[in-house]
């Protein structure tokens, strides 16, 4: 009567999963739009940086040359011959003993080689002429910043499948890109399963709690930068529920479900997955939460069966959904970055299997310390409110202790990982 | 001719920022919306969590002490009275040796006081009667989620201020938040100045550079969850800067002018500020970069003129401008969250002011470490690519080395401070 499941190890079933990787397709998108996005191609540079040699500072351009006897004692003075502003361009050429007036960032006239900061000059003027007398040597290249120092035309700025954030955005700016190649986003269908289940507007009834995996799960997804399409509620009814699954993977990129995949008398989803036709990828995983986690796959598409138990869910989801959406969006690193931390509580609790604990960082004198973000009980929902890691308990007979060196997996870090998780 | 300013300190600055700080209004939306939308009232828990004594298992409910006698050698009998889904309450009461088949998540049926697990059961049938078989004792309240365990009615689960994550929106459906009570979004209208820029669609042309720094404002401002409305360039014209800047203040909550309040002669900025009859909170900090950022105020409203240079105005957005944005959106942690980190890289250049360094974090062996982002110098856009921290180099007369302890600020972390920077 009750099925018989084999446990396998994490990093297999991560492995399973991502054998049906795939690049999602590229579009362009106004540079106004593209916050938050995923980068689908590199970003080159499509000329030098500066553009051309120029002033960092306010101040006169000149030829360091005529300054090498400038002292205290010997003040030097300069012909003011032009004045330009940034985004001009001088139009006549610095002779000897002449400077011009140049702005923060403006282009070095010709025949000047050196910038002497506006503090340190004097103006007079002589004869309805403007000079400037300055008391000190400058060399050859003094606050010049030359073509191309920061970056060489065509180098390589930004790899493809970066999330933008504000300085990959002032990079697409700075090198034209007012249209930016991001990947288009992969829609992720998620249907919930279980009658006990009440809509967040209904008010609580004997036996029945609400539908909090729903909108748990659509928040993740957002978070990974996805789509999310929620169709509701499967009904009790195995052939109604059969043609709505059948029906939503010819509009999804994936399928969620959350619930229904234990061994329960009321646990639809394995029989659905057989009448569908669909592969089992593992249905049994050597984890706490989410060992019931079952992924299968049906004409190249992944459905997703997470458990029913909150943190289950949610575990199941960084775990095995993320990667694969975060590849999709053509990420180097799509899983998750794992780090060590200190274990800054005690977690009594031994466990058989590798244990995913809801976590949250702490940073203490140049230390990463990590304890659980509420209690460690599978259906236990406020435990999520300030967890933004997973700490990882390798299985044993022992439980853990405050000083415990843990490794941990970051939730809300775009790094990520090459592979499940180094 | 060149104006005196008097630097102030980097937490004066703020401090006489954050004198303006005020809470923004609430408004109600759909929790299908709220995703990183900040919570402007407390998320209390309307009901006990769990609301009911429920099993947290697949498997029987019984009187414990029936089983207390249960051995290997003296299996105990129970007869099957009813069989309940989760969602379904038990219609009998279970009497001596009578147990009720119950699944995840259900409610405990009267007279049952604990779950004996599936596994750990045998079924058989007797005179067309189903019984359940167990071979060990079980104590009153054994795999019983009592109601309230988790969550008292009336606490407070989530505090304002907080940004919507999975885990809150969680919290949201479970107590029934349909309408979520978020904080408006301010609006942070944004002008660039400069001639000597472009339009990110505009070909180079001598002496000319696209704008960047509007775009990667209106990204910091996105990071902040505030609405960015971005005016344009201001024109060169001194009468035409002030009737754009006055109207402008009309349309938004705080207004960002990029470039133009440096001492150069092409720096309209201060003369704005005087024909608006604004009063100038500081146009001087003792920091690098940024040290021209001005900030005045004009009618309650604040005017922050960040400088032109890319990493100065990057740096003064996210000291100055995104504390009193947070603070809007009623987090009571609203300044960056300071940490230590060990330098990870030499730093060899010494700078008579406290330097923010554009850096990156990197987790090692359970520490973490910091290292420049790319070349630190005030007009370079690609160090900012890789820039999720600011390093605090302190003012002195010598540079860092690798090994040091620094002070840094996380930009990317939800978590925050409620002073700068504790």
């Amino acid at each position: 009567m009750l099925e018989k499941r084999d446990p396998i190890p994490v990093q297999e079933a991560v492995h399973h999963v991502m054998k049906y990787a795939a690049r999602g397709e590229i579009e362009y998108i106004s540079i106004d739009q593209c916050d938050q996005r995923y980068l689908g191609d590199d970003i080159i540079a499509s000329h030098d940086v500066p553009p051309f040699d120029r002033s960092p500072y306010d101040g006169f351009a000149i030829r360091a040359e005529d300054s090498f006897h400038a002292s205290q004692s010997n003040p030097v003075e300069f012909e003011v011959i032009e004045e330009i502003g940034a985004g001009q361009v001088a139009v006549k050429e610095v002779k000897p003993f002449q400077a011009v007036r140049i702005m923060t960032g403006a282009q070095m006239p010709k025949g000047a080689n050196a910038v002497v900061m506006l503090e340190l000059t004097k103006e007079i003027e002589k004869d309805g002429k403007r000079f400037m007398v300055i008391k000190r040597p400058f060399k050859i290249g003094d606050n010049v910043s030359y073509q191309g120092t920061e970056t060489k035309k065509g180098t390589v700025l930004v790899e493809e499948g970066r999330r933008i954030n504000p300085g990959i955005k002032a990079v697409l700016a700075t090198f034209g890109y007012a249209q930016v190649p991001v990947v288009k986003k992969p829609i992720i269908g998620l249907y919930a399963t279980g009658t006990e289940l009440l809509d967040v507007d209904e008010e609580l009834t004997p036996g029945k709690i609400r539908n909090s995996n729903a909108y748990m799960i659509t928040s993740q997804i957002y978070r990974t930068g996805a789509e999310a399409k929620y169709f509701g509620k499967l009904e009790d009814d195995l052939e109604t529920c059969f043609q709505a699954i059948k029906n939503a993977l010819s509009e999804v990129d994936f399928l969620i479900t959350t619930g229904g995949v234990s061994v329960g008398d009321y646990d639809y989803l394995p029989e659905i997955y057989k009448k569908l036709g669909a592969s089992v990828l593992f249905n049994k995983i050597a984890m706490r939460p989410g060992s019931v986690t079952t992924v299968a796959e049906y004409n190249g598409k992944l459905l997703f069966g997470l458990s029913g138990n909150p943190s289950a869910c949610f575990v199941g989801f960084e775990l095995f959904a993320r990667p694969i959406i975060r590849y999709w969006f053509h990420s180097k690193r799509p899983h998750l970055q794992k780090v060590k931390a200190t274990l800054h509580a005690d977690f009594p609790k031994a466990n058989p299997f590798t244990r995913f604990v809801r976590s949250k960082l702490i940073f203490e004198e140049g230390k990463l310390l990590v304890e659980p973000s509420g209690l460690d009980k599978s259906n236990v929902v406020t435990s999520l409110i300030d967890c933004d890691s997973l700490m990882i308990l390798p299985g044993g007979t022992r439980g853990f202790s405050v000083g415990d060196e843990v490794e941990v997996l970051l939730l809300e870090n775009e790094k990520g990982s090459e592979w499940p998780w180094n």
